[in-house]
């Protein structure tokens, strides 16, 4: 008796709470609707510009296998679990384990004018000097086509690849991308021909102080030789000295280290899907960042706005028929284990997912998406693009979805991303000025409801 | 005979030099080329940082009146002749002279829990309150139909006017514009009824420390009474405050005064037309700012972005067949007597302007153009859109074209507005924080390459 009232009020409680559900979704008359909902409720009470702050200023840079990688895992798991998401778990990968050790130095040794000191960073995943550093002649060049004409001097040298980006392209993602290699290809290149060290220039339009890391990856069987990235005015200042004194000497000293493998984590917070919750729509930013800095834009960014994703859902009573994921990846910038690692599991248990996007391009204004999917689907997310306007938001092109996620790819997974305007991104990107001061909450917050809106138009129209 | 032959060398010249210009505009074979020409000038070799540099860092806030508007009009006037404009010349304009005086000072006053220091600036234009301040309790309002209604408490009263600016609304300059009555009209509104003194939330979405100054524009026949600023996270605290002690005093102490009009000028640099030399195309920004920061957004950028635009013809040797004006306008924050200068001198000479167009929100990332103009116009213009969508800008909207450009309308010259993204101009706008480190070079070379396609579209297809 006492059992079957219990299990009526339970029945009760349970026909009430799909009511308001169902309530709570009727509400929404209109895709324009949704869009203005979602958009409200990140202006006025968005929680991404916060996250962020902590992220940053509290935890920090957060390179893989750093115990602030691990203080970022936890707290991603935290705030997931507070914001009362389905699910929230680790998805444990082993990750490289890089660090850089003191600080670099560099200088210019001439002959004629003494020794001019230098800003340069260390490449990430690049071998260290050891103490006392390396000295020796060195040959500037701007591509690996001139490298390679002039192979014959390159022995025992320090080989400084001088290619600038090129400030007329409008989407400095891809003059960024056309002047890339020599950072991650050229220490390899140089040391193919007998070099004994690699200065890259700074890869930003920008003309400053700042010198940029990022990854170098090295080729099997060739030597690995230590690499610095240099600033864009020492960059230009190496350069003209040079032409008055080809013989002058450069001196670096670097004292980074490749560690055994560590364990970290992706982080997975879901809502599970009212219609399909076993299929996917995923959306992430990485985690882990450079040690220079703070990783406010790269990629905390695209981790809180990932996050304020579902919590915009959740906040606004929207289920999504389809289980939403937001994943924190580890491991992008020097590794992307936690992006295969990801892909692995997906392709292991056989899980659909329905899409992914990922935000890693910066926490700036939101001006479109770029989709890497089929002509079909390509033209239905299109048909989308007027809901979109009303923010400011017109651009629905072909391109890459983003690192982390693509691993999917070959499972067929329709991939996005997410495209903020890029004019600022190269003048903070993977140095000690991305710090939090720089992201702007208006923009931060808007790109986390455009990416809200199309996360809700994938799960009703896709 | 070696007149002759002088006169025929000199013949000779000229053809040589007309056959030069020829090839320049002829080399240009379409409206897409001259895009990317434009561009690539302005991202390659622009001039705006530079000069946006040495306005914002040398010389400096410059409000009408001041040292360093006097300064800023010679600074114009020389670049713009370094630069070799056809004709650069001074309109004398008389110009308000308010002064701030010593720095503000204002506390919250409890009697229970004491003296609490809060951020205030004068309004612009406002009256001071004289040494010692003015001490009274105060009342808040969120409009003036609230301050209508509770007209009976006002009398011998401080008036808190604590209207928030609706953090919701996209544009920015929207959300401004329904929240700023409070700073123009509050102080008389509040005067009618017998306030003594006005404290205003200051205008922006962000909530921080930094008080936001402005103009208030005293009515005729009503007592003038003093007015400061607020920063937003005092006035939260202030409306907290008042929320459980309605009876607190409030102290604020300002020092400005009103003194005689002084003699200024508009700085106007030009290129003749080389088919309609008497018909006008300008393009401006106005050289005055407030005193608190460096004016580099508002409006600094819109000068530098005006005289780029002229540097950009003469660069790419593009002969404009009207002529080219750049025009920085004195006055714009405290007064517009330099627009309303402008206007009735082209007035009286029946200059004869084929458009106008105003930068005045900040050198930002440009998005678009608001157009102010007859419906067959602006559809004219409109079918330049994609033109500019390579270059991230899709907006074309009926809209005003800038305070300084304003007096031209009854003349009927169509009004453009050049329109950067709003998103964080509200967080630097009339404060201590508009200085030039906020200012993003390619952001405003891309700002000046977009009104330089304009300029360069009216003027060959208007």
């Amino acid at each position: 008796m006492k059992r079957t009232a219990l299990s009526q009020i339970s029945h009760f409680i349970v026909v009430l709470l799909s009511m308001c559900c169902f309530l709570a979704s009727a509400q929404i008359r209109s895709n324009e609707e949704a869009a203005r909902m979602i958009f409200d409720e990140a202006l006025q009470n968005g929680q991404s510009y916060e996250m962020l702050r902590y992220l940053s200023e509290e935890i920090g840079g957060r390179l893989s296998g750093s115990p602030q990688a691990a203080a970022a895992v936890e707290w991603s798991r935290q705030v997931m679990e507070q914001y009362g998401f389905d699910k929230v778990w680790l998805q444990p990968v082993m990750v490289p384990h890089w660090v850089r050790g003191a600080k670099e130095q560099a200088s210019i040794l001439s002959k004629r004018i003494g020794t001019r000191q230098v800003n340069v960073v260390a490449l990430g995943n690049s071998v260290g000097t050891g103490p006392g550093g390396i000295t020796a002649g060195i040959i500037e060049v701007k591509s690996f086509e001139e490298l390679a004409q002039r192979r014959q001097e390159v022995a025992g040298k320090i080989v400084f690849f001088n290619r600038p980006m090129d400030p007329r392209v409008i989407d400095t993602f891809s003059s960024y991308g056309q002047a890339a290699a020599q950072r991650s290809l050229g220490p390899s290149e140089a040391a193919k021909y007998g070099a004994i060290g690699v200065v890259v220039r700074s890869l930003t339009t920008l003309i400053d102080d700042v010198p940029h890391t990022g990854s170098t990856n090295y080729q099997l069987n060739i030597p690995k030789i230590p690499a610095v990235a240099i600033s864009t005015r020492d960059a230009e200042l190496l350069s003209e000295r040079l032409r008055l004194e080809p013989s002058l000497e450069f001196y670096f000293e670097t004292h980074s280290q490749m560690l055994e493998d560590k364990l970290s984590y992706n982080v997975i917070g879901e809502i599970t899907g009212s219609e399909f919750p076993d299929q996917y729509i995923v959306v992430g930013g990485h985690l882990d960042s450079w040690d220079l800095g703070q990783g406010a834009h790269d990629d905390g960014a695209g981790c809180v706005q990932s996050i304020e994703v579902l919590r915009i859902f959740k906040e606004l009573g929207i289920k999504p028929r389809h289980t939403l994921r937001a994943v924190m990846f580890m491991n992008e910038e020097n590794g992307l284990r936690g992006g295969r690692k990801y892909a692995e599991e997906a392709q292991e248990k056989g899980e659909r997912h329905l899409m992914a996007m990922e935000s890693d391009r910066g926490g700036f204004l939101p001006i479109g998406f770029t989709l890497d999917m089929a002509d079909a689907q390509m033209a239905k997310v299109k048909t989308w693009a007027s809901l979109f306007h009303p923010y400011g938001i017109y651009q629905f092109e072909k391109g890459g979805g983003g690192a982390d996620i693509s691993p999917l790819k070959p499972q067929g997974v329709p991939l996005i991303g997410f495209l903020p305007d890029s004019q600022r991104y190269f003048d903070i990107h993977h140095t000690s000025e991305d710090t939090f001061d720089k992201v702007n909450k208006r923009e931060l917050d808007m790109g986390a409801a455009a990416m809200a809106l199309m996360v809700y138009l994938m799960d009703r129209e896709f």
